[in-house]
Parts: structure tokens; sequence; C-alpha cells
């Protein structure tokens, strides 16, 4: 085995789960993680947890799915599924931890299930996603063929990719993803301008006042639920101006690129994207909150230099601002006030590494992808 | 997909398990079995069921106690484990039925795990059992290459090997099963004579008086929890003569041959292995129930025509019975009487195919494989 399967495993118990003994864990392994598995398994038994171990394969939830579709009239709604469903409601409410550990065969595996069948199982299974999200959860991937195909890179070269992003000096980075943090809760208003040639500019604020960034250091301790992370987000409101999204990204399966959005009151006024805009019209569309932003992040992961198609890695990139429409996170709002409300949360990607700032109350924090703190700052 | 594999699937669902819509299925996927569980989730959505899929992985299950071996000073206790495991027990504990697909990869993958710790595991899980035992469960195999292996054929050759055992017109056998059932309940003494050439010969009684016979039809619905099944069993006792046992069979991965077993007064007195009688002493040297008979057994499933080193199919073989010295089921014994009480059950099979009776209180019930309600039967 690798040795890094091995060092990735301990990360995700010990940095990122927190696992100590006598914990009830739940393990989620996907088709093609079956190695990273064996080694939390190990882990795991080294820390005096009890382990369970499910499997996480699409395949089979196709298959539950195109079966549940040949059972109905073929157009199954969420009463089609028990919307109470009694062992897995057991198992995660029983469990001190869930590790999921993503990684399949094939990205496409769903791909030929009614998007209502999917939406109606997502609705039914509303309650068993909350009693796991009440666990100490945290998600993370082991690198497979399949997903070095999704990201365009050979598999050896994904593999350093991912143990690169995941193996990190964890602490050092939370503490400094902490400084960011401070100013931005401290903040009242984040200005982003960036300059690119034959490209729309961008310059757009935000209001941030009275709202708690997170810094997401992959670890429950941080509130923090992926491994990689390394991003310090908050949820901003009353933005206004405009912004480029460099990033590509894929938008429910549709490659979408060159986002451009122009804010009013905080509302999306107008937009245009390079390729799939029909996609994001479509999210925009969902409902009034979709318009709105509900995230303003910082990815501060230096381990990731390059866009791999998976927003787990895509949003952490050191270097780049993300801003997501829709909904707002919870840990973001202060206790009782809700922030953007939405079906939906799409995070779009911005490389500011050049010709770019970021200002929190007019006072730069990071210029050309060089943070304040930073050597070679220009303030 | 090979379409036995699907139809492999709805006699488990549906003739082994008889799940309904609503019930909660537990399906436990091992290594190899990824296929088989695949058809399985298509057939529980499409009988409207809930399902929740386990990963019975070897491998996982040998770097866990691995990683407790390590853990601990290495002199792993039963105290090493938590005996009351939260997770698995309310999973099983909210499930109607549990299926297990076995099919590894590698059937010696928890070779170097070390036999205390094993030990030690499986008493701290004995609850977890009683709970899984408490569910409609069933257990079968996937046919994979290392199953394969183990029975010493070509993975084509296994494959049909399998899916003849188990794709039985299965309410006819339990018919045919029933005939013997009733001869077995209402009989009292039980005779088995074999001749054979440069072999000693068996000719042992036993008592069945006051004994229930098992129709084990592969049904949950006959208290019957293999696919394939395919025999009727009891629950002997007093046995006096000599039994020569000439399947060959694997104990504690030893493989013990041509064993010649004498019995007085219903105890093992005498012994002798053709192999691996270290192993048979040591099984025989468990406790005093472990010379005593827990089993009788008369394998009806003529679609398991060889052996394959697996008792889930040996010991069902047609034309064969076998004899397990320990413990007995509950199932035969009448209510509140204890039968042979041991840790171990090891079977042993004979073949009856030829120049052999099985008598039961002085009438010929099987003669040379034929049983009496068969064409060519000879009184």
């Amino acid at each position: 085995m690798d040795e890094r399967v091995r060092e990735h495993a301990e990360v995700l118990v010990d940095w990122s789960a927190r696992v100590e003994a006598g914990d009830d864990v739940v393990v989620s392994v996907a088709e093609g993680a079956h190695e990273l598995g064996v080694a939390v398994a190990e882990a795991l038994g080294e820390r005096g947890a009890t382990v369970t171990t499910v499997y996480g394969s699409s395949e089979l939830s196709r298959a539950y799915l195109k079966g549940v579709e040949a059972g109905t009239d073929g157009d199954v709604d969420a009463g089609d599924f028990d919307s109470d469903p009694a062992v897995d409601r057991a198992l995660f409410e029983a469990a001190d931890a869930y590790l999921r550990i993503g990684g399949g065969r094939n990205t496409t595996a769903t791909a030929d299930v009614d998007r209502s069948t999917r939406q109606a199982y997502a609705k039914a299974r509303q309650g068993v996603r909350e009693a796991r999200m009440d666990t100490d959860w945290v998600s993370t991937v082991h690198p497979t063929r399949s997903l070095a195909q999704q990201a365009g890179m050979a598999y050896e070269e994904y593999r350093d990719f991912v143990y690169d992003a995941v193996l990190r000096d964890w602490e050092s980075l939370a503490d400094e993803m902490a400084r960011l943090k401070a100013i931005l809760d401290a903040g009242e208003e984040v200005r982003i301008v960036t300059e690119r040639d034959g490209a729309p500019d961008t310059d757009v604020t935000m209001s941030i006042a009275g709202r708690t960034a997170v810094n997401s250091a992959a670890s429950v301790a941080y509130d923090s639920h992926n491994l990689p992370s390394g991003e310090v987000f908050t949820a901003p409101y009353d933005t206004a101006g405009e912004v480029f999204f460099d990033v590509p990204m894929t938008i429910d399966a549709t490659r979408v690129r060159n986002v451009h959005l122009v804010f009013e009151d905080g509302a999306v006024v107008d937009f245009a994207a390079g390729a799939g805009e029909d996609a994001l019209a479509s999210v925009l569309d969902t409902d009034p909150g979709a318009r709105r932003l509900g995230e303003l992040g910082v990815g501060m992961n230096r381990g990731i230099d390059r866009v791999t198609d998976s927003i787990l890695f895509d949003e952490k990139m050191g270097d780049t601002v993300h801003l997501a429409v829709g909904r707002a996170y919870d840990a973001c709002l202060p206790d009782g006030e809700s922030g953007t409300e939405s079906a939906v949360h799409v995070d779009m990607i911005a490389d500011v590494s050049e010709r770019s700032s970021v200002t929190v109350d007019g006072e730069v924090v990071q210029r050309d992808g060089v943070f304040r703190w930073e050597d070679g700052f220009e303030r």
C-alpha cells in the first residue's frame, strides 16, 4: 500500500473526525475506495473505535432507483419511498462519527435515472440526511481512475494531486486561516477587483457586517467537514457590481465556462456565460434566493494548484475566491437570523493570483495572490 | 449482466427472504459480490423495500483486527472490543431482513490475524450475532474467482455449478423434502449402511425419537437460512457403530480426508483420518459434546453434484448424508429439552449414491441414492 493512503487515513481519523476510543464510527466506502477503506479500518481498530462499514456504491443506488421506477408506474414521487427508513435512521442516530470515502468507478453511474426519481429520493431522505449531519461527519475521496478521468489527468498524476491537497500541515494552515477569519469577522464590506485582458473585469462589493466566518480547516473541531478543505467562508449580502468567474465548472452535468454576473441591490440582474448559459439560467431561476449570494469563500489550500472539476477540491484552491448563489450556511449567521434561503447552492470560482485584490473595509487583504501577512505582499 | 445473476437475486429476495413492500432490508455485499448486490438492490427497489448496504469485506475486517492488535499490547481479549456496539445492534434491531452475499477475492484474507484475536472478537460480537439471527436472515454467495479456486474449478465452470445449485424449483424440492421430514419426525431409529472396496464400511444406528426434522428449503418460511439449501436434518442421539466419511473437508484451514469414527453409547470412542487427523482430534477434544452427534442431515439438492470445499454447498449435495459432531439445532429439539451442547459443530459427509442404504425403523428410505418414492427404488 502507498504510504500516503495510510497517512490519508490518519489525517481523516485523527485530525478531521477526532475519533477517540469507544467511538462508534460508520464508514461509507465507495466502489473504488477499498484501499483507503482498509487503511481507515486499521486506524479505527488502533484507536479503539468500533466500525460499521457501509457500501457507498453508485451502481447499487442506480439499480435500486431503477427498481423503484419499474415497481411503480414509472412516475416516482417522494411518497414512493419510506420517509423514515428505520435502519438508516437507527444507524446514524447511534453513530458518533460518519466518514464518507468517495471514489467511484464512474462519476456518471446514475445518469440514466430520471431526475424526478432522484429528486423524490433526496426529498424522502431528508430525515436521514439530518441524522447524518448530526454526527461528526467528514467527507473525503480516494483517488480513482474515474476521478482522474473527470479531472482530465493521468492516474498517477491525479494521485499526486489528491495527496498534495490532503496531506497538508493542517495545524499551521488553520492558524493562517484564523488570521483571515478574524479580519472577516471584524469587517463590514468586502471588495474584490480583478483586471484581465480580453475579459470583463471584476469589481464587486458585498456586506459582511454581523456575519461570522468559518475557518474550514478540514476538521469537525473547526465545523469543517471536508477533507481536503482549506477555505475561509462567510455569508455576504447587499452585493453590487460585476464578477467574472474564469474557473470552469460543471452544473448538473453541463460544462459551464466564463460566467459573468451583474449584481444590483444584492441580486443578479444580468448574466452571461461562455458555455452552458442555459444551465446557469436554470440555476438562477430556481427561486428568488438563487439570484442572491449565499457564500463568499477564499481558497487557501495551495496544495490544490489546478482545476479538477470537483468542487471538493476546486473551491479550496489557493489564490482563488468563490461566490455561491443560493443558500447560506447557518454557521455564518447570527443566532435566529436567516440568510439567503434557496433550494440551490452553486459555487463559482475566480482566479485572484494575478492583477487582483481582495479588500476589507478599504484595506487590501490579498493582492495578486499574496496575503497581507506573507512575504512579498505589496500594500 | 448474466440473466442468472438476476434470477439468483429474485430467488433470494422472493423465495428465500420473502421480502414485502415496506420491509427494511440490510444487504451485506462481499468484495467480489458487487454484481449480485446490484441485482438484489434492483429487486428490492421493485418490491418497495428499503435497503441499507453493508460492505462485507474480509480485508477491512482483517485491517480492523490488525489495528486492534497494534493498539493493544497485542494480546487481545474480548474486553478490548465493545460488547454492545451501538451502531451494529441498532442496525439489526431495526432490520426486517438481512441478506448476506458472500463471495470475496481471497478466502484466506484473514489468515494472518491471531486466532485468539478472532475468537475474542467473535465472543464480543455475540449480542450483534443474536440481533442478526432475529431478522429474516439468508446467507448466499456470488460466484467469484476466489471461490472457484477454492473449489478447484475454472471460473465459468464454477458459475455454472453455483447457478445449478441455486436456481432450483424450490417449491417442488420442498414438497419432496417434506416426505423425508414426515418419515424422520415419525421415526425412532435411523441406520446407515455403506459398503466400499478397500475402505472401512459404515454401519451406524442412532435414535431420533422425539426429535423434529427441519425441511431446509432455502427459505425463512421453512426456518432455512442458506441459499442454496436442500437438506433435511434432525438431531440424533444414542449413536452406536462406525462411520466412514469419504467426502474431503477442511477443518480450520486443514484438509481432512477419509475420517473414520467409532461410536459407543452415543460418543466417539475411536477415530482415524487419512489426512488431517490432528485437526480432527482437536475438534473432538474441544468438550464432551464434541464427541457426540448434533446433526444428521440428508443432502437432497441434486443441482450440487460435486464437492467444492464449501460447507454451504457440500452438505446439501444430492445422495449424501452428513453427521455433525457438536452442537444440535434448537429447531430439532422438543421445547425445553436440550440436545448436544458444544462450542463446535463440524459436519462430515458420506457419499450414499452406491451400495448404501438409509433405513428408518427397519424400512429402507433411500437405497443406492434412490429414495423410496422415486422410480428405480429397490425395496
